[in-house]
């Protein structure tokens, strides 16, 4: 644990319920992480309403104005060009200068990826940065990473991703040595694309934070086979996409049957306690916020819809990993991995 | 419909049950589809006994001795070289010479696939077959291809899986027009790899027989967005895998929330009859079968594990592709595609 507060800086205008979600889930949080300090983006006028309603958020908060605000549906591009003293620049910047050292947002995705990376810059050594999220699996959780921020790249790539989960799943996870997988087609070591086969090759023989255990499939992700599942963004966008989707189909479903006719309803009401106790176990707000790996400065998307308990997820997940100094230890893992021949003497 | 009664060969030596389930699923199609034939594959010593419970299948099959049989833990390697003569092979090549219209297996699903291509071969002018499979949806049902069969493709590949993708779902779906899209990783037109780009801009121009929808995500496939959900073996193998996790884990969740106490149980007990009413909609039997499309003959492989029930909808499948001839007019289509020039004129 760090020894001074650590600051995260909110866009509060991010996402479809505005500052409402961000300032009730921030104040959630610091239910947990009492250490934890807030610098507060957007529209003063919307803000201090909902913030005079905690008073022990106010009390460790600031809160910096601007009415600018970059849409949900807005192009990336459009936002990038556009993006000056906007909410959600302005708190990334706040990471940028020291103030603050994390940035969670709710608003629009591309754009939040874009501007972090353009703001913070990749750390050192990373060619490629990620985006990881936590799943609920059979055994607890795993970690998959990455889910978008890159459809195409290279074995190197990948095992920079190993390195950067492995260090989020320490941090999350309390692991000592996390489990690593590649997601593949199958687990024979002759199957699947290049770049996966050679982050196989790689990862077989360098020294990282984190145990090698081979390809994985797709549905070892629920099956929590692994701590950690590496993906290129292709790949792992769709899986997890796929996944959100059987999701809400096995939702819909069950509403349908279940509350379709009397006897239904009423074996529900009977399980009530069963049933929520279910919902909350892959209740999906527990699991809001896909974190981009590999800058300098932490920056957590959170779901444009969350509420206050999702969007407090996101940003308890910034909270951790600044708390126990996620980036400086990938800094160093990722120092140590390219003095090793066996990753650089690689024609990549 | 085709006039004359359509024959399709069994290995009965292939999946976990072996014989069983083969035989008591064969019997089940039959009564929907009363005009088939079979052959039946495998060791007679242990079919007849099975063959004889269900005197109106025996009537319409012939049993072909076979010792031998293709392991499913083999290499397909492996099992390729030494697959003369097996029940799996014989099979095949029963289609290959006209006798039978379509083979299905429960067997080793790699020896499957390399021993129908290498015997079966690929029909004029399509470069890869496809591995296809329908998923239930909000909507009803969605064809997904390719799972599998081919990790690297190009954007002209991918046309040709929407051609074959769109004649199943006349076939299957009943339907005149069926809507096809991308997997991809956002619906932005600038979005995702190459090959998948570049299919979408063959498709928006030429004529085959579907509506070219645009690109979806991995949620579209339960939302059914579309009909025809076409991609890489490599997202669409991913994207199956995770999606059959994610089922996995709410069953497990569901039993160990509502069976875990007395409540849940009773609650579960008088919403027995929705509960089952939910678990045939989403039943993974009713959705079992991966057809290998783009071959000269029909192979359906029926997932290894599978009962009577499951068996059964691999074989149904088959019989509606046979008695609509699937084949014939996928050959046509092809033609059609491989004369037009804004197919032809790109350098793939």
């Amino acid at each position: 644990m760090s020894s001074s507060p650590a600051t995260i800086a909110l866009d509060a205008m991010g996402g479809d319920n505005g500052p409402e979600s961000v300032i009730s889930g921030a104040a959630l949080v610091l239910k947990k992480h009492p250490n934890l300090r807030f610098q507060i983006f957007g529209d003063e006028a919307r803000i201090w309403p909902f913030l005079d309603k905690y008073p022990e958020l106010k009390a460790v908060s600031s809160v910096i104005h601007t009415d600018k605000m970059i849409r949900s549906d807005e192009k990336p591009s459009a936002a990038l060009r556009s993006s000056k003293g906007s909410s959600m620049r302005m708190a990334i910047e706040s990471v940028k200068e020291g103030h603050a050292m994390a940035v969670v947002s709710a608003g629009n995705t591309g754009a939040l990826m874009a501007l972090a990376k353009m703001v913070l810059k990749p750390l050192a050594g990373i060619h490629r940065p990620a985006i990881a999220s936590i799943f609920p699996t059979m055994k607890g959780e795993t970690i998959v990473l990455d889910l978008g921020a890159n459809v195409l790249v290279d074995a190197e790539n990948l095992v920079q991703f190993a390195v950067l989960g492995s260090i989020f799943a320490k941090v999350h996870m309390s692991l000592s040595v996390p489990s690593i997988g590649l997601l593949n087609v199958g687990s024979e070591d002759v199957k699947g694309p290049d770049h996966v086969r050679g982050a196989a090759a790689i990862l077989s023989e360098i020294d990282f934070p984190g145990h090698y255990h081979g390809f994985v499939e797709g549905d070892d992700i629920t099956k929590g086979t692994v701590d950690v599942v590496v993906s290129d963004g292709y790949a792992g966008n769709i899986a997890l996409k796929a996944a959100e989707g059987v999701g809400n189909l096995a939702e819909h479903l069950f509403k349908k049957h279940m509350l379709g006719d009397p006897l239904g309803i009423l074996g529900a009401m009977i399980a009530f306690f069963s049933l929520k106790r279910l919902k909350k176990n892959i209740d999906p707000r527990r699991y809001n916020g896909g974190v981009f790996l590999g800058l300098n400065g932490l920056c957590v998307k959170s779901h444009g819809g969350c509420d206050a308990l999702a969007f407090s997820s996101a940003v308890g997940l910034a909270a951790e990993l600044c708390e126990q100094n996620y980036i400086e230890r990938v800094a160093r893992h990722i120092e140590n991995l390219m003095e090793q021949e066996s990753f650089l003497s690689r024609d990549l």
